[in-house]
């Protein structure tokens, strides 16, 4: 098999070695000036993207605002030494976000281990090589659960556009509560919170529709065009700035009709290993209790996502994978972003927001939060793919619905019953091969794959129903393997044990086009009565050949050729 | 896909139709008295090795002795009327016994309730077609499983011929039990089993070395040829009978050396639904305590033990997975069986015996029962294996040893890893299908087998490796798709981010030797470029024409290659 990286398949030893592993080794020698010029730039422009961002998915984790900036910067400055991708940046994503809410319980504490236990998982699973384990998840279940995830994260927010307080984190009760309570909405929080959401939705619109920069010719027409572009590309950190002027004002004013984000404390918690165990006013919690199995699943399952979403081995920007991070990507591709060195000035940035600028965030309204997080969630929900598997592969519709609807009851259920169904397809399909029989004077069997182990009891059965029923007279059989690339040893006994039960009604079983490999394992099986053609044709030759020499008319009925064994296994 | 059974394809309905279902219908119109004669010897000498044996088992699977009699006359009545093999007699097994022992503790009630969940599951499997999860374990788990068990089996009655009495019941705790108190060894007891399982072996090898009965021409060597061959087969019951009468000897002359039965209940139990709660001088054991996971995880084994051993739909007694009862339907093979209705005469026999003879049943020793067992374990384990699967596929050793060697730790553990194991191989050969690749003027792909959702990662990877890398021209790509017989969703999701990266770089792809549902779902797809042909020669041909109109030199370079995507995708 090839190896999986490109970059990798001419690596020997020393520096090519150095630079496979280590991909900072292949940009950091040529480093420019025009580099750095276009890096700033894109690193300003997706760190402006990112402050924002990372404040509003702490919110959906349930967590501090301030871990939202702990975990964005990490990342950017990692992946500058290992990415190999220019456009990625390392962060918090919203569905991370949302899985860990449904583990952390408000708790930091339960978050930074659940972030040490799907680190120590990857790490294990990339020394064990179960990394192919992940691509198990077949693409209706990412489906599925974006688009639910979409949803609920959307609703989730709902209650601070709203301004209601103290509502239940689980989907159903949210939305009972929330309309149970619709009468508690607070003006101010919803008429800023829709006001946001239509400028993000205005400026995603304008961008969309702006002119390429290359068509646009004089001076004063580049710059507005730039002015805007900008404004558009960072339109949440807009938004979200003229929200905390809004709610300023009204501070210093002395009336605050608006929910604020509160205060935020300033720089960086100290570096520490996580807590195994948690102090409580009730006693102290072991670690069996904060990693109980409903949540180590998902544990497991973020483990995932961190693996699909936030290192991709060779990414591409046309993948729909990464809905929220690949919006990201864009922005930095358009910035004109050259190396992964950008990532180190959107981690600079967000530092120093950190230890400059978490004085303002107090003002920050939870509405305009709310708002860049729904109008990050909506473009995710792709309505489209109920009415594109109806088209292409009904069957595929089934993981699709059970993942979507269950992820509404619990997100780490309805992935883990997508796989399981979606596996429980697969192996039906492995263990059921097609198997094409084309009825003549020789009965001839081609099974449509592989044959794996489940496989053979099904097709020994195929066989000897064909072979061994009442109405047919009996016949040389010929099993064509040209679709056959492996067997193993379960396969192989299922063969013998064919071979013998045709053998003792008579009946001979020739094999043709065997692939190299699997003729191998045949001969060093020493089956007996095993006989083999390199191809279809000289195997019902040889087979017209052998019975027309035995003279058996082919009406032969059927009782006589029941009791031809006798005779012949004597 | 054909039906799996032959009898079931030429079903319509009425009568045909409760043929297929009810099979005794099959044979009961026939029934001569030919037939009854047949039936009636050979019923009574497999009843004469299934009583000894039911008592043995009972003992294995650490529970009253009559309840192996229970379990073993209820069988033989309704696969009379639901069974199609006329060999097959249904009743405990040993490996059965050896799942039941880890479960019951001693306790028929949990016995009971096993076998009422058992069938409940089997009874849901079937309703629900997941039947073919059976399949998924595979030939080397098997044998794993049966070498081990045969030894631990074997073990666990070693301390009944030594007359050891409260050993444990873990394996290594066993053997160090056993070694530890081998001073306590009760004479009388090592004396009898030793002899009895001389004489078993004896019995054994007189039967293999009897010349057939047609070869025997005068009437005395006939009838003498009868005598030996019915107490070669009938053995069991003839060492028990020969034990009891010694032991009962003893108990006349007033002195007991031998360790004994005991007494067993006459007849039967009232017929009731199994307890779901157990009421215990401490208080009420609940039904979730009797089936806590780690118990149900034998519960669930057993049910694919049941399954497997008892139930086989097409059975063939030279299958090597029952060996234990494949022992049994030989015995009623060579008794000339004619039709199930054998197994009515076996069944009465044992309710004649639970009738009649349990006061007798109390002098049998308990070291004569252990070499009924012994005998019937030792030739279960099939050192050949390890050999053989070297030979012929190493790879199958390693859930071979996993399960062998866990299944002396616990029995239920080795077969879950061994499956776990074999699964993981199978889902790895999946994922990571073999993919031959063919580098010239155009570069040949061809998936050695059917592609599934977890391959399409690996292929695209593949492709972009060898298409993109460096070293290598620009190139047309031919995807030959000749192995492939069904796609899914995430395979044409995957088809179609590798048209649109080839395509931005400039490089075209095209399928050929499409199978026809392949072909029907890459229509519908809508891929953007998509390109087939029916033949490879023809995807050729055009290929090098095209490239040809190009007038592109095949040596153009890298770079230039990497630079032709702006131009095209303008």
């Amino acid at each position: 098999m090839a190896a999986r990286d490109t970059w990798q398949r001419g690596q020997r030893c020393g520096w090519p070695l150095a630079r496979a592993k280590l991909p900072i080794l292949r940009w950091l020698p040529h480093y420019s000036l025009a580099w750095l010029q276009s890096d700033l730039m894109a690193g300003l422009t997706v760190g402006l993207t990112v402050v924002p961002q990372a404040l509003a998915y702490a919110e959906v984790a349930g967590l501090p605002l301030q871990y939202g900036l702990y975990s964005s910067f990490m990342g950017c400055f990692v992946y500058c030494f290992l990415g190999t991708a220019k456009d990625v940046t390392l962060g918090p994503t919203a569905i991370m976000s949302l899985l860990v809410s449904s583990y952390a319980f408000h708790q930091p504490v339960y978050a930074i281990l659940l972030t040490f236990l799907s680190g120590s998982i990857q790490l294990a699973m990339g020394l064990l090589h179960l990394g192919f384990l992940l691509d198990f998840i077949s693409c209706p279940v990412i489906k599925g659960f974006t688009s639910a995830a979409s949803i609920t994260i959307s609703f989730n927010q709902v209650k601070n556009i709203l301004g209601l307080q103290g509502i239940p984190r689980q989907f159903f009760l949210q939305v009972y509560e929330t309309l149970r309570r619709i009468g508690e909405t607070r003006a101010g929080d919803t008429v800023l919170g829709l006001a946001c959401l239509a400028a993000l939705a205005g400026l995603r619109v304008m961008k969309s529709h702006l002119p390429r920069a290359a068509c646009v010719e004089p001076l004063a027409a580049r710059v507005s065009h730039l002015i805007v572009w900008t404004s558009a590309t960072a339109r949440n950190a807009l938004v979200v700035l003229f929200a905390g002027l809004v709610a300023y004002s009204f501070q210093v004013m002395g009336s605050q009709p608006l929910t604020l984000t509160g205060s935020i404390p300033q720089g960086l918690p100290p570096f520490q290993l996580p807590h195994f165990s948690m102090a409580t006013p009730n006693g102290t919690i072991p670690f069996q209790t904060m990693v109980e199995p409903r949540r180590t699943i998902t544990g497991l399952t973020l483990t995932r996502s961190c693996w699909l979403w936030a290192l991709p081995t060779s990414w591409d920007p046309s993948s729909h994978h990464i809905p929220s991070r690949a919006a990201l990507a864009a922005v930095n591709a358009q910035s004109g972003v050259c190396t992964p060195a950008g990532g180190l000035i959107t981690g600079t940035l967000v530092l120093l927001s950190l230890a400059y600028l978490t004085s303002l965030f107090y003002y920050i309204p939870k509405a305009a939060l709310a708002a860049v997080i729904i109008s990050a969630m909506v473009p995710m929900f792709d309505a489209g793919i109920f009415r594109r598997l109806w088209r292409v592969k009904r069957l595929d519709l089934v993981p699709l619905c059970v993942t979507f609807l269950l992820c509404f009851w619990e997100v780490q259920y309805g992935i883990v019953a997508g796989v399981l169904v979606s596996g429980i397809l697969l192996l039906y399909s492995i263990a059921r091969p097609a198997v094409k029989v084309s009825e003549g004077d020789v009965l001839l069997v081609q099974p449509g794959s592989s044959l794996h182990f489940p496989a053979i009891e099904c097709l020994r059965d195929t066989v000897c129903s064909y072979a061994l029923t009442a109405a047919s007279p009996p016949r040389s059989i010929i099993l064509d393997c040209c679709h056959i690339s492996s067997i193993d040893y379960t396969v192989v006994v299922g063969l013998r044990e064919l071979l013998q039960e045709l053998h003792k009604h008579g009946l001979s079983l020739a094999f043709c086009s065997l692939q190299e490999p699997v003729l191998q394992v045949l001969l060093s099986a020493d089956l007996e009565g095993f006989q083999h053609f390199s191809s279809r044709e000289e195997a019902e030759l040889c087979r017209g050949a052998e019975a027309g020499a035995r003279g058996e008319a082919p009406s032969t009925s059927s009782s006589e050729s029941l009791l031809l064994p006798e005779g012949l296994t004597q």
